[in-house]
């Protein structure tokens, strides 16, 4: 991406071309040379269809051409519809013709194996030196709904449009992505771009997120993604998105196939590929959902245009169980279902009878379906509740037509800036209510789902945190301050360094270490344990041993001359026993630090996002319960604050067992100077484990690291 | 319940009556007195309807009798639609005439306050003292489907059945349930039974579920549980559920308004009734759902007549997304997506292009829709693969009607032992497919919603595990050889054991404890230790301090005559001055324990379930995390070894950090025996905590207990 690159300008001729060629066009309306032509016909696409085939004169009342280069006209987008060993010598005319886009929806390219990887090679190169842009190949193309550039061969381009149009939709799988596209489109979602990316040989899924992000028509974004293939330009147009307030739901696959690479650090071990893009999705305010049917359900409530101001919800129910069940849901969700304010529940009670309950959540029982007023009177009192944000009315009875309450839920809804969600009961078959078709068209959101509906409710609160985040000074990335402190004299490529080396380095940037000296002898330790002063630990210090409690490489508590010079004997011993062929550096002499909290910070190399970094409690917590964060480097003031919080086990650090609290900030600073450091030396740093970070009332010391450098 | 109760005989009044009297009728088909009548000619019941109403000579065509007593006739079952305040008189001249079963719809007792309650006490008592049987009263009556007793004022009697009727159903909220009965019937669930169960003044819940266990008519159960009246009766019928192989489903709500009685033990402060109920429906196989779709989905699969043997899951998609989304729902299950054997792999690449992949998850890619034939192969290899005891086809394409590939894959059903699921996509709107049709005839399962299928299926096979479960012999529970130990003369009701007294009681039970003495004087304490051998810890025993360490109450590794004596004082000083008002009756004296694996085994009990045994690993892991289980005693062998199986942390006890495995046999052996002492003194003790229990390589020790008595 170069600078001046403008992703709208860029991308404009594949949604909004002129003239349309099809390079290997067929008369048959299923095939994929034949279907885009027939779609953009049946739908009366208003630009010009170039059909290219040397074997035909006419398609569809259309007259074709022998190739691309006799059409008598510039050509902005060229699709390819023929078999892979005739696609580059086609996509080459496509560049001296001067087309801008290509689609190129032929199989057998990286999808086959190495022979179409380099084939896929030139496609990306072409791509790269003629600036043409290509999507694809081994896709679906794609569909403009809003102007019928219906430039793809799946069946959807056959199904018509629903208004209004604010959906756009990329997918990395093209069956499965129209599978989804025509799911949520007969349930009424609006697309209006729908992109197949393939094999992404050149524009890939973050490039179509982006330019619907700087698109007007586009009110929010979905995608289906196996894996990006770039996480800082995901990262980039997360936050544009967010700048935009669009919100970027992605059904993100494949959760089970962690990452499999070996690691030498505990968190390489730990970052399978599925929680750092969880804990990247959260960082940057990516909604995952699960199945389309949250696309469904959230794209009706966005566009209400109206989003939750906080997690507090009130319930009001027709039957005690609906109510409860509702609330099981909600908690789970962490919607809190809050008691009101003793004077909301006067208002309630002053209609309701004494069998009901205006306890949150609120039964009307079934004397709402004689006195429908008395859900008008409730939701008027729960919305001047000050403490609630939410709203939920689950209907199990149908509002008689023309009654004066639907009115009057429509007046409240006006005025209020709560978020009220109706979800009504219906069979299924059912005709729709003429009172929900009132709610509707006052934009009330009402769902029939009920329990799809409040997790799009959440989805959406999730979005408005994510926004009121992106405003808060804390969330902001801040560069360091200063020159960039020089490590290259210590690391070197492809080595492990040990526990001295990997402080020293961490030293560098201010990360508080235990005081420490290596000794090569007993006598330089005894000369070491004087100058830090008694009592002293002693620990191997070996690149070959991880584990140095296990290899019998640590004493600690030692309190005189004499006990340092037999502990240096017996780890250089315990240490040659355990594993003859290890190198050994030295012991270290280090100050016994008091005891503390201990933590682990530590930082693995994802293969999408780079440095990523891992915070959890030490021990136990880390090897057995895996209760670790993780966020993407780099990370801001509070992205390492909800790392600490994160965890399970974070009330340990608040002080149990009679022991003071932890100096969280002094956590929240080591996280940010390892930041710091991962994100200049972004290409040296392979894995980083401070193991662990003792922290205290005041302040924190690392007492052992390991640092991998890049082979 | 007396010893020679079957309920069979005692509720079939309720469902096979020969004569009805309706006391409250009415002319009008939508009153509480009115439906039923309705109902019961429109549905063609066959028996004999009685109006009774004193203001009218006729309803519906009926005679209407002033009282139950002019009825010339013996009636089976009275409806009593009448107000409050004349139900009690209504109901005593129902047992004057010999009424055998009554239900009683009125509302305005229990739910209403005091005055209500005594009431209803009323019915109770009356019930118990005639024999006739009541259901209610607050309730919306029962429906028996098989013969047409529409019992009840809801408006589901109205709703036509649907064949074959195999679903009972009994909810303790009469309105939702309802909802859930005609959302179930319009999926097509055949319902034979609906119960309201409404206030419970005399059958419960639990009551009914009995009568469907024993009912040849019903294959499987279903309930809308608030909160069980009685735990005992509860397991007792699950447990029957089991041995008749009908699968019990219960909808349990209230999932977050925990237990709020205040604890003195740590299990007491742990155990929310809802985690008891969940550890509950594990132990004895109820098959815990979230919603009614589960019991949509779950119906059609049992009715299969087939069990999954086992986890292991093979899925064939049409396209990758498809198939990736399914085996992360599946793993997300614990259906484990394993990897085929390569001469399964083998078959079904001989079938499938070379860009489609073999490996599970199957994508069978488009190339299915040209041939169809491929999806029999590919089928037929995963059912004679051995490892594979699932199989999940998920179909985004149409099968062509009429091509043999459908007669082909019912083939495979039929010689198969299988579980095999069909998952197509269809529009929503849109027909069944002949296909469909063609697999449903030959009961084949097929879902069009995938994902509530697969979350069924995972349900089945809960229910395959929990009748395996019930054939082990150490899941039986087996009683305590010998006489029952002693421990009247150490407990009081209504106070709280310290240590020594609390470890008294463990010991008569054979749980083994630290070797310990109380002192009363330092001189006495230098005794003790000098008993015991050095080194020996020291520890206040007090039922007033039960956090120790806090108090300064703990001395640990004394190792002479004079460290004891210091110890002595300092413990009796800070204990004093950290609570002056503490009653010490001593400081104990214990061997000093090695140290081990630190296990929490406590005791509290449940409202409903009584006694309940909770297991966790000590400390942070119980503080912090809450990571502990639960099951109600008695227990097993097998109960007990699944509690230790099921922490998070358990992989802590098979040694981590150098440490050797646990003896966690001994742990088995402490919570069988806490089971017996619980069992044995069920409405003795309220709560016990043995914490820590120190478990090592062989063996266990107590290493401090507490214990509460019922006051």
């Amino acid at each position: 991406m170069t600078e001046n690159y403008d992703p709208i300008i860029s991308l404009d001729p594949f949604f909004n071309p002129q003239s349309i060629a099809i390079i290997g066009a067929s008369n048959h309306p299923m095939k994929p040379g034949g279907r885009p032509i027939n779609a953009l016909l049946g739908r009366g696409w208003q630009g010009k269809i170039y059909p290219v085939n040397p074997a035909r004169d006419n398609i569809g009342g259309l007259k074709c051409y022998p190739s691309i280069m006799d059409i008598p006209d510039t050509i902005d987008l060229a699709i390819i519809a023929i078999a892979a060993d005739h696609v580059f010598s086609a996509l080459e005319q496509c560049a001296a013709k001067g087309v801008k886009a290509a689609i190129v929806f032929s199989s057998g390219f990286a999808e086959v194996g190495p022979e179409g990887v380099s084939q896929q090679k030139r496609l990306t190169e072409l791509a790269a030196r003629t600036g043409m842009r290509i999507l694809g190949p081994n896709c679906l193309g794609l569909i403009n709904a809003n102007n019928n550039v219906m430039a793809s061969f799946a069946f959807i381009v056959d199904l018509p449009p629903v208004d209004p149009k604010v959906l756009g939709f990329v997918s990395q799988s093209g069956a499965f992505g129209s599978v989804i596209y025509a799911a949520a489109l007969a349930e009424g979602v609006g697309f209006n771009y729908f992109i197949s990316v393939g094999n992404e040989a050149d524009l890939e899924f973050a490039d179509f997120i982006e330019y619907m992000v700087h698109d007007p028509q586009t009110m929010l974004i979905g995608g289906y993604l196996e894996g990006s293939r770039d996480g800082d330009k995901l990262r980039k147009v997360a936050e544009e998105a967010l700048d935009n307030k669009k919100p970027l739901l992605i059904m993100k696959v494949g959760r089970t196939s962690a990452g499999s690479k070996a690691a030498a650090s505990h968190t390489g071990s730990l970052a399978g590929s599925d929680r750092v893009y969880s804990a990247f999705f959260k960082q940057v305010g990516i909604l995952r959902i699960g199945n389309y049917t949250d696309l469904i359900a959230f794209t009706p409530l966005f566009q209400s245009g109206r989003l939750p101001r906080g997690r507090n919800t009130a319930i009001i129910a027709t039957s005690g169980g609906a109510g409860v069940t509702i609330t099981d849901y909600c908690e789970s969700l962490g919607l809190n279902v809050i008691p009101l304010r003793e004077e909301t529940r006067k208002k309630i009670d002053s209609v309701l009878p004494s069998f009901a309950s205006s306890r949150n959540p609120i039964d009307l029982t079934a004397a709402v379906m004689t006195e429908p007023e008395i859900m008008a009177v409730t939701l008027r009192a729960v919305c001047e509740d000050p403490d609630v944000d939410i709203v939920i009315a689950s209907l199990n009875f149908t509002i008689p037509d023309d009654h004066p309450v639907v009115g009057e839920i429509i007046e409240i809804y006006r005025n209020t800036d709560k978020f009220i969600l109706i979800a009504p009961f219906k069979f299924p078959g059912a005709p729709v209510e003429p009172a929900v078709l009132e709610f509707r068209k006052a934009s009330l959101p009402v769902n029939y789902n009920t329990m799809d509906a409040i997790n799009a409710l959440e989805q959406l609160t999730q979005f408005k945190e994510a926004l009121e985040r992106r405003k808060q000074e804390k969330y902001r990335i801040v560069p360091r301050s200063g020159p960039t402190p020089i490590i290259s004299d210590l690391i070197r490529p492809g080595e492990t360094l040990g526990e001295s080396s990997a402080k020293a380095v961490l030293e560098r940037y201010g990360i508080p270490i235990a005081r420490q000296e290596v000794a090569s002898t007993r006598e330089e330790a005894v000369i070491s344990a004087r100058r830090i002063g008694y009592p002293v630990a002693m620990k191997v210090d070996s690149p070959d041993i991880p584990h140095k409690t296990e290899a019998g490489g640590i004493k600690l508590g030692l309190k005189s001359d004499e006990e340092v010079a037999k502990a240096f004997d017996e780890i250089i011993n315990n240490v040659k026993n355990y594993l003859p062929t290890a190198f050994i550096s030295g012991v270290t002499v280090q100050e016994m630090l008091p005891e503390g909290t201990e933590v682990i910070i530590g930082v693995t190399r994802d293969p999408v996002f780079g440095p990523t970094i891992m915070f959890g409690l030490g021990g136990i917590f880390v090897e057995v319960l895996k209760d670790v964060s993780f966020r993407v480097a780099p990370v801001s003031r509070g992205d390492a604050e909800d790392m600490i919080m994160e965890i399970k086990g974070s009330a340990v650090l608040k002080g149990v067992r009679g022991k003071p609290p932890a100096d969280t900030e002094a956590i929240v600073d080591v996280i940010l100077k390892v930041s710091d450091m991962v994100t200049d030396y972004r290409d040296s740093i392979e894995e980083l484990d401070i193991n662990p970070l003792i922290v205290y009332p005041r302040g924190a010391k690392a007492a052992d690291a390991m640092l991998v450098t890049r082979g």
